[in-house]
């Protein structure tokens, strides 16, 4: 499968059309963003890492019943997926606070969560990815009341699998970022990547963090814990 | 009923306690703030608008099947209701795009929503009254998963009552907050007022402001909107 015009240039990542209509390659880079691209830098086989662990945990997701748009890993840093419209929708699931919930609401990181935290943002980069109510996609239209259902679903479904996954490799999973597609039958899949990127990992007996926070608070190591999280997810 | 010591203080109300216990006197005062008090103000009669306002819409919220804390106006500042311990859950329900929501989305205020928006914000000064999802309250216990349920269908009822109400009266209703308290038997009530302070209020026919949309916007005339929409729910 060779890579035509590029579809699509994020951050992160770059999506290429192939030859076969409805198929797509993505190419994983090592630049590093965050706080809405405020800060920028380069973590060494973050591309590589971020690509081989969505390419092993899609498959294990489709296994437990839910779909993605994942095919097939092409090289170290490439993988085909389905061609989706994006649904612009980011959906957060949060088992423990951190981060932005964190800050936000005054509640200090690793705080048990009764239940999970299911978040809504408006995927936009112009107005910061704004965090939305649960009827707000519904209400303007980036989203049929269908669709919303089956993504929540699917969210919580993949939250409560990785989960149990990492736990397994001694990693706590502390929250995590979906996006999802529309196939062109209608059917919703997840999309995008699931790697330290876009999941809070710790190591489930030092705490220590394990991924992209690193980079974003300035700890040091950032690509030797991705290189941890290949290797246990590995393992 | 005589008012005895106070037991809270707002930035636009004071509640006292009675002789009796389980009921409070809610007195309505003619200040104003917005922007979580940055702006601060008096608009004259505000309080006596707000109490009426309320002490003529509880009732028939309550003969529409929505349980409210009232039980009697006392005075033109002055109305006596169930003593609830207050959910720091504020509600609002959008019907039509205005205010934070068309800012944080760059949707123009006016705009129509395909279902009624609702949004969840914590309730807390400190913070700023801070959005969340709508699993938030639950997974910091908030309230309990019935206790929203209840919530969710009171405001959504609430809410469609009221536009329906105004609607007579050739005006639209926007938007709402709302505020729900537990009953000492557990019951969850609605709370607090329904005023030109909590709602969004347009002239059906010019799209006129009337309401505290006036007061933030320095658009003028603040007192005498206050005062038609009196008027109006009255007639």
């Amino acid at each position: 499968m060779q890579k035509l015009e590029l579809k699509y240039e994020g951050k992160a990542k770059r999506v290429w059309h192939t030859e076969q209509s409805g198929a797509v390659i993505i190419e994983y880079l090592d630049a590093a963003t965050a706080f809405n691209a405020k800060k920028r830098g380069t973590i060494p086989d973050k591309g590589m890492v971020n690509n081989r662990v969505s390419a092993h945990l899609y498959p294990l997701l489709e296994e437990a019943g839910i779909p993605t748009h994942f095919r097939e890993l092409l090289s170290d840093t490439e993988q085909l997926v389905h061609d989706v419209e994006i649904i612009p929708v980011e959906v957060i699931v949060r088992l423990r606070a951190a981060g932005s919930f964190s800050e936000r609401l005054d509640v200090a990181e690793g705080t048990e969560l009764a239940v999970p935290v299911v978040e809504y943002c408006y995927k936009s980069d112009e107005l910061g990815d704004p965090l939305v109510s649960d009827s707000t996609p519904q209400a303007l239209g980036w989203a049929s009341e269908a669709e919303l259902a089956v993504i929540r679903r699917l969210a919580l479904q993949a939250a409560e699998f990785l989960a149990g996954f990492f736990r397994e490799r001694d990693i706590d999973l502390i929250d995590m970022k979906f996006e999802f597609g529309r196939l062109p039958d209608g059917r919703v899949v997840l999309a995008d990547e699931i790697s330290p990127d876009t999941t809070r990992l710790w190591d489930a007996r030092t705490a220590e963090k394990l991924d992209k926070d690193r980079f974003r608070r300035d700890l040091g190591g950032v690509g030797e814990a991705y290189r941890h999280i290949l290797e246990k997810v590995l393992s």
